[in-house]
């Protein structure tokens, strides 16, 4: 089985497909940059799903559903928007097919033509903010604190599974509120919720910082986000929360009449997480023998396998791992029991590796006698004898432990990957050599941004919140700065 | 407050009308046919969800996510279903937007043409078959029990709120099984698994049926329904499982090898509820002040008001209400304390009333001297002076108590109409003068069923399971009949 996976040292990118296909998370679909996400995928990004959705609950936010489709005219609302986002959408034209008179199928009906055609939305601010000129009036209607689950679709010409497809899942958060102050304030507590999502249910440690105004959110007038690292040293951004301003409230003329009674236009946030998360899990800590997930999300934390020679020994088994399986339930553990006769316990072993399962427990005859099972992390693929006695508790520390170690395994990475470079020379040869992020000098301005872009294929990923200020020349100007700021390629 | 509500008797379309829209429930978009659904009726939404993802969970299912793009030939693959689904649905033809040359805002780039348009998913069999093709080669890999959460677009030309939307939010399940017989357990468990739900969380009776064949779903060889009453005499379908045969089988050419190793056209059901349940939910059992909504569904089913004519009080009140708070908590009661100083407690009562809130506290200083509270039932409109000793059990016993009592009172509508009709003048009398399901006799014709519709606008709602045979005339033709059908009215 393992064998089927390419190795990271000798094509990552091929390695990362075969992790997706082969771990059954996701297949290509017959529509151009759109992906199956299957059962496996599926379950890991419900898993994800239902966590973000409860520390957004916890931190006063409602889930709303807003229409799939936006008139054409509401992108050309904000200047910024519909340059970011028109390039690049599925339009809706018509809307009936008829029989081919020529009999070739069916074909689009010429008479049933939109008179305004609608954008599938690529992200839901214009329909939004066009809704909530209806529901705020008075400054007591703010905070509106929304989010919503949701397709999009953005037609990306070059299309990865789950990094970027054409078609993906997201969350998009929307909120108003009376002044900056909040705005602000509600785009960095969201940051740090995904930050913590991240670090704490990942395992992925982040960097929390700011772009880059030629970075920002097509709109925004700050986007913050929390970007990561994989393992061939490119950075992935994992999740943005836009300051918005007012911007939007000016397009759609949404005012509100504050306590003195006077109108003003309402400040806004948008944030979101989509599928690409699953990409970034799977892209930092898997391994070249298959997934490798974190036990807090894992869609199954615990597989056993019995090993038996006869029907005798495997009814013994049976009725021990039945307890076990009870046991574990009862502590909070999700684990199947595969006693399947379709395939040979090592093939099993080489299946539940490939897709991540976190601890293997294997039980044979023997072990019964001697009251143990031979317990497998995925993470370290260290074995261990536990004896059956207490096991449940121990299963519970044991994926405990993994987690805080495939945390601190990619943190270790992460923080080894973020270098100094003081020339640009040193800057280049770091980014073919070595990867990562690489701190430098920049001059602040959206030239040199670009230059240094359209030469190294390295974009500025973040300016770290409290960076540290310290007096430098920017690597390619040499012109003054005040602080280094982080590059990185990047997906 | 209530006052902005039509009477049902005055006229029932608008009096649902206002129920969603002053009940939070959804507003209109300005899109044609799409609507927005509002924190309220989506945490509506989301209760619904959550209690049959885990009924889906429970029998064997695991979700999955397909492209909401299908391409418009694979529409054609299955002749029934190109009838029943191409004729309203949103084409996607172009991929980009640019600046219009003439400065009104952007346009459609007429050179990002598709070379082949683009459906949005009506329903996704034709994409899922396609995608099963690959997934299925041997009888080990069936059954497959796959459902897909999802929005799905029909353009409707006549459109109601959550019941008639051209978006709308469903679950579609798709399942493919190595026999016919299997195929149709599925069918009809799905069934039961909808009947249960209806009755048991949604407090509403539902006759279980299969469909006449004019009325199957479009590629079906047989489509099981339930059919619920609304209080206006009109039936609405609430939930559809269909056996599908090796229709799409056959037309995406999904074989399997069977335990024979010979190759055998896999066998398919497909079953689906939407967001029109919250609207049967609505117009099932509220009444002229408002929402009545079920407990065990209810968002919110306890809000508890404070009642105080001074700052002192209300502090006193706080804390008592604080220990009631944790107390219905810990029962795991949703609850919420409304002390906000914006309103006065009849406006809040009127409020909740119209929201639909199942049980209502009000706590004033002398109450708590009495150690008592009053509790109202949104159902009867019932008051009752509780201790606020033992609390929390009276109010799970009461919730029950209300959730068994809106069940019988729609049920006792239900049964009350359901009337024999032995000619047609008594037939259309009964339907214009009393509403609700008519037995009758049919000749079992796809034309006798297309004439009563014409003349009646009431159609076959179903032929329901285990239904009694006896021999009687068709109410139309007169034919022989061997057992009455359901005809009504219908959403």
């Amino acid at each position: 089985m393992s064998k089927e996976i390419t190795a990271r040292s000798e094509d990552y990118a091929q390695w990362y497909n075969d992790l997706v296909l082969k771990g059954g998370l996701a297949d290509y679909s017959p529509v151009r940059g759109c992906m199956v996400i299957k059962p496996y995928g599926f379950a890991l990004w419900e898993g994800m799903r239902d966590v973000l959705d409860r520390m957004f609950k916890d931190t006063g936010h409602q889930n709303a559903y807003f229409p799939l489709f936006i008139p054409k005219s509401f992108l050309s609302r904000e200047a910024d928007h519909v340059e970011g986002f028109a390039k690049e959408c599925a339009v809706v034209t018509h809307y009936r097919l008829k029989n081919d008179p020529d009999g070739g199928g069916v074909v689009v009906d010429p008479e049933a033509k939109l008179e305004e055609e609608l954008i599938i939305r690529p992200t839901s601010e214009t329909i939004i903010w066009n809704t909530y000129k209806d529901w705020i009036r008075s400054y007591r209607d703010l905070p509106l604190l929304i989010n919503q689950w949701a397709n999009v679709v953005r037609w990306e010409m070059r299309t990865r599974l789950f990094l970027r497809t054409a078609e993906f899942l997201w969350q998009e958060g929307h909120t108003a509120h009376a002044t900056a102050e909040e705005a602000v304030e509600e785009a960095r507590r969201m940051l740090e919720v995904y930050a913590d999502f991240a670090e704490n249910y990942m395992a992925l440690p982040v960097i929390k910082g700011v772009k880059s105004p030629a970075e920002r959110f097509a709109g925004a007038v700050d986007t913050y986000c929390i970007e990561a690292l994989m393992q061939d040293g490119k950075a992935l951004q994992a999740g943005t929360s836009h300051f918005l301003g007012q911007n939007f409230a000016k397009a759609f003329d949404v005012q509100f009449s504050n306590k003195e009674n006077q109108l003003e236009y309402v400040w806004a946030t948008s944030w979101g997480v989509s599928t690409r998360l699953v990409g970034a899990l799977v892209m930092a800590h898997s391994d070249d023998d298959g997934l490798v997930l974190p036990p807090r999300i894992a869609p199954l934390q615990v597989v056993i396998v019995p090993i038996y020679k006869n029907e005798e020994q495997k009814a013994l088994i049976n009725e021990k791992a039945a307890a076990i399986v009870q046991e574990l339930k009862r502590a909070g553990i999700t684990v199947k029991y595969d006693d399947s006769d379709n395939a040979r316990p090592g093939w099993k072993f080489a299946e539940y590796e490939m897709k991540g399962v976190p601890v293997r427990i294997a039980i044979g005859a023997r072990d019964i006698e001697n009251n143990v099972a031979e317990v497998a992390r995925r993470d370290t693929r260290e074995k261990m004898s536990l004896s059956l006695d207490g096991l449940a508790a121990r299963i519970k520390d044991l994926l405990e432990e993994i987690q805080q170690h495939i945390y601190n395994k990619a943190k270790a990475y992460r923080d080894a990957h973020i270098t100094p470079a003081d020339t640009f020379e040193e800057f280049e040869k770091l980014l073919d050599e070595k990867g990562g992020f690489i701190a430098a000098h920049w001059d602040g301005t959206a030239e040199t941004e670009a230059q240094i872009k359209e030469r190294t294929k390295a974009t500025i990923r973040c300016i770290p919140l409290n960076n540290p200020q310290e007096a430098g020349a920017c690597i390619l100007t040499g012109k003054p700065s005040t602080q280094r700021v982080l590059f990185a390629r990047a997906y």
